[in-house]
């Protein structure tokens, strides 16, 4: 499974003051954390960014990767900002995200090809979030479609379910499951030549939910998109319980070997 | 989910001298115990009980549902003691459990369906554990073709893919996912006119592992097999941890439905 690391958001108070100051020690050092916890890449949400999105942007890719060796998902609505980072940034670089919109899909599913990275396509609009199984499907295949279109290998397109907050909108929490399983056989529906990889933002979960039950919302929900095949999700790798039951996960599967020590 | 508890069992130190002694008092604390934390089913294990295994558990069924109001899984590998036992148990027992060998089948089956018992089978014969998943579904095929014969519904019939220590044969933990895919799938490979139940004994998974492990083990592959469909597992039902995780997974898949205080 591959795990990016969501602490470095613009809505976090630190970041948010490191990105003003353009003082990048303390985003250095959360990068370094979730790193060593077991994060492939890093996310980096610089919000909407619409006031010099592109100097952000490479800014903050130069800075961590001058530091850290690290493959980094770039986070914004501003699609300049996108670009700008793809430029400078080292290795296989991961846009998060495009809609089904194809106004969106027509810039970013190019840039996506150009710079070879991967992308992250969410079963969204610009209408909101769909509201069944169905409608997810349906954008989800204008996705693929215009993945397919660009040239966008299958490998590195990102298929997100959407993860809403279950103490606000229960039922679509499970519709995300629901959905997960479609995508899983897109393959075999849309007689695709690989298979489409799958993500989700784990911790939408548990929005809006009591503290003390985050880390449960979020451990269980992850071990049961595991299950129905999920690839990849955006997380909080310093959360040691979620670690532990992803390796617990990969061990029960056999995909890692047991020893006592596992853990450690 | 059927909650089994799994904790009344011969080799307990404080059951078995209960039982030597025919002092229900401790047992009958130990079921309430486990009912209160949420067990829809007791099990009760006398081991072998090849001397005076019908008076031993027909004393410990009356004795305990004279003062707890609970259904009963009765298991030994005594038939003669299951007989016995279902003679005197009110409501709808389980037998816990019968293996694929006939003439196994040909007696338990009959006792299922004489006494309208739910039955546990299991996928094991005296030649040991099965070494695959075909071979764990062709024995589970006997099964049902059995109870087909004797006319016990499916039901009341709880297949069990068998669940090995991950210490040990970690392999056999992995092959258990995979055979319970397989058993979801019966009623359609076997055009059977209703779904066979599965069940699972689920801490010999933790077997032989760190006692600090044993909890997390247990709850994750919990996760894992209620994720492929699992309908039913024997479980110590005063593991906290495990019972909210699978309050959790009832509230992600919309099964009940979320309060912050859902724990409580």
């Amino acid at each position: 499974m591959l795990v990016v690391g969501e602490n470095i958001s613009v809505v976090s108070k630190v970041v948010g003051d490191a990105i003003r100051e353009r003082n990048a020690e303390p985003i250095i050092k959360m990068v370094k954390e979730q790193k060593d916890a077991g994060a492939d890449y890093i996310d980096i949400n610089i919000g909407p960014a619409t006031k010099k999105g592109e100097e952000l942007m490479q800014w903050l890719v130069k800075s961590i990767q001058d530091k850290v060796d690290t493959p980094l998902a770039l986070d914004t609505k501003n699609v300049s900002a996108i670009q700008a980072g793809l430029e400078v940034h080292k290795g296989t670089a991961m846009i998060n995200s495009v809609t089904g919109d194809k106004d969106k899909l027509d810039v970013l599913m190019p840039m996506a090809k150009k710079y070879n990275s991967k992308i992250v396509g969410i079963a969204l609009t610009d209408k909101g979030v769909p509201p069944d199984v169905d409608s997810r499907v349906e954008i989800i295949m204008d996705i693929v479609n215009s993945a397919l279109e660009y040239g966008v290998p299958m490998e590195n397109l990102y298929l997100d379910p959407v993860v809403l907050p279950v103490a606000v909108l229960q039922e679509q929490v499970h519709n995300c499951i629901k959905a997960l399983k479609v995508f899983k056989q897109l393959k075999e529906l849309m007689a695709l030549s690989d298979e489409p990889r799958t993500i989700v933002g784990l911790s939408n979960v548990s929005q809006s939910s009591p503290q003390e039950l985050k880390s449960l919302l979020n451990r269980t929900y992850l071990l049961i998109l595991l299950s129905q095949g999920l690839d990849s999700a955006i997380v909080d790798p310093l959360d040691k319980e979620l670690m532990n039951a992803i390796k617990t996960y990969d061990i029960l599967n056999n995909k890692i070997l047991y020893a006592h020590s596992y853990l450690d």
